[in-house]
């Protein structure tokens, strides 16, 4: 019962598994191409030829002569034609980056600027700046950008911006305020933040990427992907319940972990103004800081308690500025960890500081478009045999 | 470039999409399935034929003349052949569930026993009595079991049921003891009794089902598949955090859920030895049992805060003990959701008592040896015909 399956969709398929191939494990020559997918040579040459037209492989020098094996072309992933746009809007910064298909970084620049309370348009404006700069530099070069992914920290639905504490911002719709020739599209920056870390820092399959900032957020990445629950809500760790009868949260309820172990309140207990300020002040040993810093890493303990018991997690990874303050956070939180959790689970999960730092959110950014271009090739090549 | 793909895969596939297809849409005539699958009516008449022998399928009476179609035989899924044990073993009961592939309900029992502090062993024969009667009633008329689950109140891993708090056992094999000739599986309570919610009861595709016993566990279901975490043991909702200096649990934590609302909390703070008697006294008013479910209520509140926080929750069912609690429980609970995740979410989850009650777990146990057929029927044809 052989099948005749339609040939676009049966070549759609063949692009994406020749490209996955040497993406996973390239460089391959088209033999051993042939070896692992299983297709007929003549067809990977096809694909091949098609994928290179297209710029997303490159042939590489002839491959070094086996004991057994003769002189082929490589192929690798092409770093040279298709490329993708990572923006985020953090309270304190505006940052840009572009990846290449490689993963290669070809662009990257971050503005500081407190954008607490500033209105959507006037940042919005800025960072059109910043994209099209970012635009230019990487068309200078022959890059072409496939689209463009937005970091924001709030939560995200159909293209809106439904609030962004730390800004101020209710129901902005932010694409639609860009200005710029590539479809731009919103997502939560932990979300991309945790898809980052997954990408391009620890390679790790299963973790709670934890982003600390003003509020706190998280993206959790189960087997590879991530979940973004029923709505794409998923992961709101600031508003976790520490203590009922806690402080007012700007939420409605009281007691959230953002009460105990966002910025603000990280601050307002080490009586300092800036968290560049609280980091000096733990470095010279400030005893206000330090037990600043106990506290926030015990309620942080805590609401990830209630975090491992529900999403059973074996990985936590601290990011945004967590990971600046990882060495006087991580021991109260691990304490609080081990002690609630070591009699159910055996095991504690690991705790570690994010390696991306503050790169994460625009990382996992321009990585969702790349993934997006290697998960789906067919329409590249299709557009570049048109043209 | 057409494709020749493996004859045998190919065919597993096409049985799976003919008998997916009737078990959605049935009863289907054969032509109706050629329009629905894509596929020749030679082909779904030759696959149609292999799945009525396999006793996956049955024919009906002919169709209903429509206006322009002509009679004909329709398929649906076939009631007669396979079926499925589910067991379940709860502090308070023992539990058999047979249905057959239409989840029609062909054998229940309970037998209620204490089960607390019994020695395993002792349990799994009782158990094994019970299952042994239930196979010998299905094979009296004529059903063959495919396979059978058995779900335990906590957490388990390759077999082993790592803890059972409300049973005092730990890492017990339960397959092991058994002594039954069908394949027996081990599967968390809350987990399959969500799966139960979703196959047999509300129908949801997204929400949280909790389990309410002496522990508290759950169960998420989303988009119709279980989230189960890295290493499925997700969904430990008894040992969120409510309050972090709260009474000790016997998890080694402090203050968490199941020291506000699980059983036995509740039946201390309402004064009285058994559920039953906690039933009677709220019914009639009684001012301690009414303190006792607001309490338990609004801890629950609480947890489900920081639960729907983090996994994005816009349904929630409250099952076992708490489905009959559930007008005294829902008002405190409802309340604490309200208040708490108002403003973030706009709305607050919806909340619901289980339909199925005690009977979600093997229900949703004997459902997922079903489901599993449904998904791969190749296996049960191919030893059909070579019988």
């Amino acid at each position: 019962m052989t099948q005749a399956v339609r040939h676009d969709v049966m070549r759609a398929r063949n692009l994406e598994v020749v490209l996955g191939a040497v993406s996973r494990g390239g460089p391959l020559t088209r033999a051993a191409l042939a070896e692992v997918t299983g297709l007929t040579k003549s067809t990977v040459s096809k694909l091949v030829g098609d994928l290179v037209d297209a710029g997303l492989l490159a042939e590489t020098g002839p491959a070094r002569v086996g004991e057994r094996g003769r002189p082929g072309v490589e192929v690798v992933l092409s770093g040279a034609r298709v490329a993708s746009l990572g923006l985020e809007i953090n309270v304190d910064y505006l940052a840009a980056r572009v990846l290449d298909l490689t993963g290669g970084v070809r662009f990257a620049a971050r503005r500081e600027r407190d954008n607490r309370g500033s209105r959507p348009k006037k940042v919005l404006t800025e960072l059109q700046a910043l994209a099209t700069e970012a635009l230019a530099e990487t068309h200078r070069v022959g890059l072409e950008v496939a689209g463009a992914v937005l970091a924001v920290s709030g939560p995200v639905g159909d293209g809106v911006l439904f609030s962004a504490p730390n800004l101020g911002w209710h129901d902005v719709r932010p694409a639609e305020l860009l200005r710029l020739p590539v479809p731009v599209e919103l997502d939560n920056e932990a979300n991309l933040a945790a898809l980052g870390e997954f990408w391009y820092g620890g390679g790790e399959r299963d973790f709670l990427y934890v982003s600390g900032e003003i509020g706190i957020g998280a993206g959790l990445v189960v087997n590879g992907t991530l979940f973004s629950g029923a709505t794409g809500l998923a992961g709101e760790l600031g508003h976790v319940v520490v203590a009922p009868q806690g402080p007012v949260c700007r939420c409605g309820g009281h007691g959230c972990l953002e009460t105990f172990a966002g910025q603000e309140a990280l601050l307002a207990a080490g009586g300092v103004p800036a968290l560049p300020d609280l980091v000096t002040a733990l470095e010279r040993g400030d005893a206000a800081a330090l037990a600043a810093c106990k506290a926030a890493g015990q309620a942080l303990g805590v609401a990830l308690t209630s975090a491992v018991n529900l999403l059973d997690l074996d990985r936590i990874v601290l990011g945004g500025v967590f990971t600046q303050l990882y060495p006087w956070l991580s021991g109260p939180v691990a304490e609080v960890l081990n002690a609630r959790l070591g009699l159910l689970r055996g095991a504690p999960p690991v705790l570690t500081a994010s390696r991306l730092g503050g790169d994460a959110a625009t990382l996992g950014a321009a990585g969702r478009v790349v993934h997006r271009v290697l998960a789906d090739p067919a329409s590249f090549v299709t557009r570049a045999q048109e043209a």
